[in-house]
């Protein structure tokens, strides 16, 4: 015997009947379904349960179903064609509906962003090809919960490949896969906060997001001057930290390289005071001149956590980044990450290693490495040409360039100027704490075509004074 | 003209090289592979490039390299077949390989988790249609950096499917889309937490990862007893918390259904106080007989956190949960989620809405309840034939039943012999906080078919002394 009142539940339609009551039951259905719609939990254009379904569901006979439909039909609630579904009419005033917020993120349509890689260069039928493997061959337990750690045949996967494009020291137990570089550098940071760490270095200029994980976690922001050779050890030394975090293989904003002597000198600062490097190895392997130099952690693989991510070299939007460990820290985050969300989605990460093995990463990023240089030579000769008073700091790798502008140029008002006319460019400021220097610009080349460069850059001259 | 020394980067290999040195280049470049091998960072087993692609990248003739690669194939350290790619000899010795750790996740061959659906029942087939669909349709933009607060799409969809089958008055503009129920409610806890909130209600007994949850934010957990009608809103009151989390329609690990009275005296609770309700709504599709109450969300949307996930709806491997917030809310929690993880993967929430917008949702619910109600139906019956000393608490509804056992058993004593068996069960004290009464177990049924029931019953019963 069904309970005497509540709304009847299932996976179809919520709807309340009370078996005791006077109204007839076809009625009680249709006053049900009548108040979901003008109350708007029945959108417009909703798609309702076959009567059958619904029936079976609300456990009445179909006829009740059929004849609340056909009433509400009649009034004007509902729309049913033979062989269509019933559904929510269009014409009903549910609550005037909100606008939708715009997106969080600016949107131009010449967009100079240093973050964001060739959207469009991005090999869907390939990863589609690797995720149908992913999916076919998956063990059923992929679909439960993941190992919080992340899918062991990925981290073997990126230990191999990190072992040998970066020269990192990389053993799977120690690495940790997160959605982004962003989760890892978080999950840190409020580990380092959670242990009575107060506060961490970062380089001046550098990422303005390194700033707001790390302030959002607690932590205050030691900024530490960058020269041509990389961050200033000599600076990191007086400012008593116990963590920094550094863009070695490619400085953010400037594009310098750490030498091998700050190298050997960041290492030691570790060494000595048992201090931990965070290295974020963002895009490293676009490398368009000269020699590169593998990344730091593979030096002192007990004192660096190098985190990196699939957002420069395959696409932000795939949220997959991994952080490889210290052992003293591998486990204690892998714990965080057990208890904020149980671990990253498993079947995307077999895709991953499937993509990977396959070799497919290597040929997209040397396929991308040559788009890339073609893009940055477009954009330096524009540069040259349209904005000659510019200085390009050329850090000959990456996705973005450095551009100073003479002394007195009115940045903010530059970037203001430009964005009106279309033209999206992050000033140097946005990524300064407190260090001075000239005014600038930081120009992502990575994710427009050559014709939008010039134009983009052809607008952005015009919008000089 | 490349640099003079460095290893030269790329996405290949990462090799040392120094053009001004004495050593030829091709002995540079062997004894760099060497020693990459022999410290591991070139696992046995590991492709390398071609040597073509490997002479491109580092910017030598092909001889250097097929001269270095046929040296180390000489000495042992690669092999090289015609026509394969070239491989790291599974014979080298490398630093001894650490065992994997197990996964964190126990497992048992009969395990009654009353967490996991049945994971063979996920329709990989149809849901790969969607992936396909959604990678096939996906704007060039959605494989960027996506919105943090999920694909509005996916929102649009999920706010009338709970509207439709939840009672909730469901605003796309104030839902977040998560890792799962897990990352959204440590966000919210979290959230509390730096607003300074000291103490949040959570029920008692209730489910162990709540109180992880909130005790990994610095939250206190208050302890808020449950009987036959769901909580104690009386205790509530005395309580002294300006937060609590129900699981209203289904209450773990009890199965009380929240009543109509004290729903309406939570609610009161909240909206005098201006409190927060957090409504774990993880399996209310999922109802066996009788009648069903709609979130209590719909009641009070300002007052409640309605949050769910595709986990025991669809499966937990998918990491995608929903929060339904109110308005004062919802940006600080997408602010928050844009500060640590920069939003979930996006062509993911577009496939899930391709999968519900097809009704392929309703349609598994619909095939997976019947499957339930008879795996239930055959746990009650063998827990009858075979332990008939257990009290079935039925709640009717979810992926698990409440057994309680005679005053006296040893529950741990009993858990332990069970696993010895291969029986996974979890005691009841595992969730207790401090609420006393009888031992007894938590069931799960759902991942589990007919014959594995009635053999892990069997063994469970002789586990009993």
């Amino acid at each position: 015997m069904p309970e005497k009142t509540g709304p009847v539940g299932g996976p179809g339609l919520l709807v309340e009947l009370d078996r005791d009551a006077e109204l007839p039951l076809h009625e009680q259905l249709e006053r049900s379904l009548r108040e979901s719609i003008q109350a708007g939990r029945l959108a417009a254009g909703a798609r309702l349960p076959s009567s059958r379904a619904l029936a079976r569901e609300v456990g009445v006979s179909r006829g009740v179903v059929t004849e609340a439909y056909s009433q509400l039909s009649a009034e004007g609630y509902l729309l049913s064609r033979q062989g269509a579904p019933v559904r929510v009419a269009r014409t009903v005033r549910a609550p005037a509906p909100r606008p939708s917020a715009r997106s969080l993120l600016p949107s131009f349509p010449y967009h100079f962003n240093p973050g964001t890689p060739d959207l469009a260069g991005f090999p869907r039928d390939r990863w589609l090809r690797s995720l149908r493997a992913a999916w076919r061959q998956a063990p059923i337990d992929a679909v439960g919960y993941p190992d919080p750690r992340g899918v062991p045949a990925l981290r073997q996967t990126l230990a191999e490949y990190l072992g040998r494009v970066r020269g990192a020291a990389a053993e799977p137990e120690q690495m940790l896969i997160c959605t982004g570089f962003t989760q890892a550098f978080s999950l840190l940071c409020r580990w380092l906060a959670g242990r009575g760490v107060e506060r961490i270095g970062l380089e001046d200029p550098g990422w303005h997001q390194h700033r707001l994980i790390v302030e959002a976690a607690g932590l205050e922001v030691v900024p530490v001057a960058v020269d041509a050779e990389g961050i200033r050890v000599d600076e990191l030394e007086a400012a008593a930290v116990s963590a920094v975090v550094v863009t070695a293989a490619h400085q953010f904003p400037t594009g310098a390289v750490l030498s091998r002597e700050r190298r050997a000198a960041l290492v030691e600062w570790a060494e000595e005071g048992e201090r931990l490097i965070v290295e974020d190895d963002f895009d490293a392997e676009y490398r368009y001149a000269g020699g590169g130099l593998g990344a730091v952690q593979g030096l002192a693989p007990e004192r660096v956590a190098l985190i990196g991510s699939a957002s420069k070299r395959l696409t932000p939007g795939m949220r997959l980044g991994w952080a490889l460990l210290p052992s003293w820290l591998a486990w204690s985050l892998a714990e965080a990450k057990t208890v904020e969300d149980r671990g990253s989605e498993a079947v995307g990460q077999l895709a991953l290693r499937d993509f990977v093995e396959r070799g497919e990463l290597d040929r997209h990023i040397r396929r991308m490495r040559s788009r890339y240089e073609r893009r940055r030579a477009t954009l330096l000769d524009c540069l040259a040409r349209r904005l000659p008073q510019a200085r390009v700091v050329e850090g000959g790798a990456g996705l973005y360039e450095l551009v100073e502008l003479p002394e007195g140029t009115d940045e903010a008002a530059l970037v203001a100027a430009a964005a009106e006319r279309g033209v999206g460019v992050e000033g140097l400021s946005l990524h300064r704490f407190v260090s001075g220097g000239p005014p600038g610009l930081v120009l992502g080349f990575a994710c427009l075509a050559e014709p939008q460069i010039e134009h983009g850059i052809r607008l952005l001259a015009d919008a000089l004074p």
